[in-house]
């Protein structure tokens, strides 16, 4: 059996974006439910997605564990796995982390781009690594089944992770820098030891992680797969879209800046493209999945590769979990 | 005019303790009323301030910047300032920052012994200085007038607070590690820095500050306090006693523990000493102060030097903080 597999979306959620990513035949998609919410602003996030199962019921439905995309498999229906990009939920609070894991969450990063309570971000200047609390932190995510995610970290922070948690930890999305240098993007150094240490790199189609951003093309996108299957192995390879979906440009400044500066802060844009680039023509939305199994195709995979690529090794990684 | 200043006590409040502070003709104290708690938690306890104030109106009352010293001394009651441990009450808001100088708020340490948002404390391992929110929280809190308190902060998180805030900074209590090497205590090279940019060092009277913990004599203490003269200069040196009268040893323990991690911290005690040392016999309270008066005398200091570091400094540093 095949699963697709889209494992990083924050789209502002509708219908239309589960009909889509239907459309796209997407088994399972690990949505972002929190980037700087606290624990009880995550409880108004929760009763969002409430109402969301509650009317989309034909299309979407809660995934708790891998038998959840199976069952969306063969239900034709897509399961919808909890992720945060921050820490923030979970507050000052160890005793937190059973609570949101009890509430759906299956993935939390560490930070987002600044330093957080258990690591530093890539937008710091020194990154200090995993603290106290993030490692007393890591532990507890191991012990109830929470996914470490290290996409928006800095590097030592990242390794750290690697090293301290007893399950293996994904970058959910992001690209490695040897073809598109960016803060957001990941040494081959560390993705070779993520992918010894079992852990996946979910490859981001969104344009401030692409060469030549908007204007990047397929063929070089799956150029960067092949190499990048060559310094980590194909099986450790996953799509995490970062598709933002319908949101406006006040989200993004939302990501950015939270409530921490008065300040403006630009994150990967700048002041003249502050808010969410273009996506590629030939990914606009999860239908794009479509040409990339084309382009892995031409550009040399075998179908299993690119199988994998496009979901399965998600799909083994989410086997893990618990 | 010759001012008593304790800047630094966290006692178990009563009105037994506002009655030693006066007898030991304390015209200021800067008293912790917060460590991990967030803000709306900061409310609770300002409603506790509330409740001491109004039954205790002939000893105590709020202060809220220098002019409130002149106000006590010529009243006979001790003028409280505010301040908090770590920057939990802020939570991730800079907005916050405003909010807590309104309710009194005076002092502020970025970090207590671990991580915070805004820098490093003095139990990790790796220090990786003010964060981009600390750089942005420091500019605030020189705006609306909350010191920098970096006496549970690591090295450079403390240099760099130096070189970023706009205005002095202080170690309200911590002790020279030439005299006493601790995780708490202040290299030269911090000191001398601090100095230098008109910072101030409230030296401490906690135990696990002191050469030979509650053994420690009282001769060595002035000692120490001649050298760090000669370190800082005699006018950045105040006290900061650190006194924890009365508070049962579980305070001590979530200090230390906060709800950070499942297992057990001790700080800077240890398993066979968990809880609150002794005082040093000459320090049991704040009367001590007198002690000190002789002792510093005895060791050389001047009259002038003596009132100097047991107040005059500290009211002098008032004076610049809005």
């Amino acid at each position: 059996m095949n699963y697709r597999i889209d494992n990083l979306q924050y789209c502002k959620w509708s219908r239309e974006i589960f009909e889509i990513n239907r459309e796209a035949e997407l088994d399972a998609v690990h949505v972002t439910i929190a980037y700087h919410e606290d624990y009880k602003e995550l409880l108004v996030r929760l009763n969002e997605w409430k109402e969301l199962f509650k009317n989309n019921s034909d299309l979407i439905f809660l995934g708790k564990d891998f038998n959840d995309i199976i069952k969306s498999k063969s239900e034709n229906k897509t399961a919808i796995f909890f992720g945060f990009q921050n820490c923030s939920p979970i507050e000052d609070d160890i005793n937190l982390i059973e609570k949101v894991h009890e509430h759906g969450c299956r993935f939390m990063q560490l930070t987002y781009n600044n330093q957080s309570l258990l690591a530093t971000g890539c937008y710091e200047k020194i990154d200090s690594g995993v603290t106290n609390f993030g490692r007393e932190a890591i532990k507890e995510m191991n012990r109830v089944g929470i996914v470490i995610d290290m996409s928006h970290s800095a590097e030592k922070s990242t390794l750290d992770a690697i090293e301290i948690s007893e399950k293996p930890i994904a970058i959910t999305h992001a690209n490695p820098s040897f073809w598109y240098e960016a803060n957001r993007n990941k040494s081959d150094t560390l993705l070779k030891v993520l992918s010894q240490n079992g852990g996946m790199l979910g490859l981001s189609l969104y344009a401030h992680h692409l060469k030549n951003g908007s204007e990047c093309k397929l063929e070089s996108f799956c150029e960067m797969v092949a190499r990048t299957a060559d310094v980590m192995g194909v099986n450790n390879i996953g799509i995490g879209s970062d598709l933002c979906l319908n949101q406006p440009d006040s989200v993004v400044e939302w990501m950015r800046n939270g409530t921490w500066t008065k300040t403006k802060n630009y994150g990967e844009g700048s002041k003249d493209k502050p808010g969410f680039p273009n996506q590629p023509n030939w990914f606009v939305d999860a239908r794009g999945f479509s040409n990339l199994e084309n382009g892995l195709k031409i550009i040399g995979f075998s179908t299993e590769e690119v199988n994998g690529i496009l979901g399965n090794n998600w799909f083994n990684f989410y086997k893990g979990i618990n």
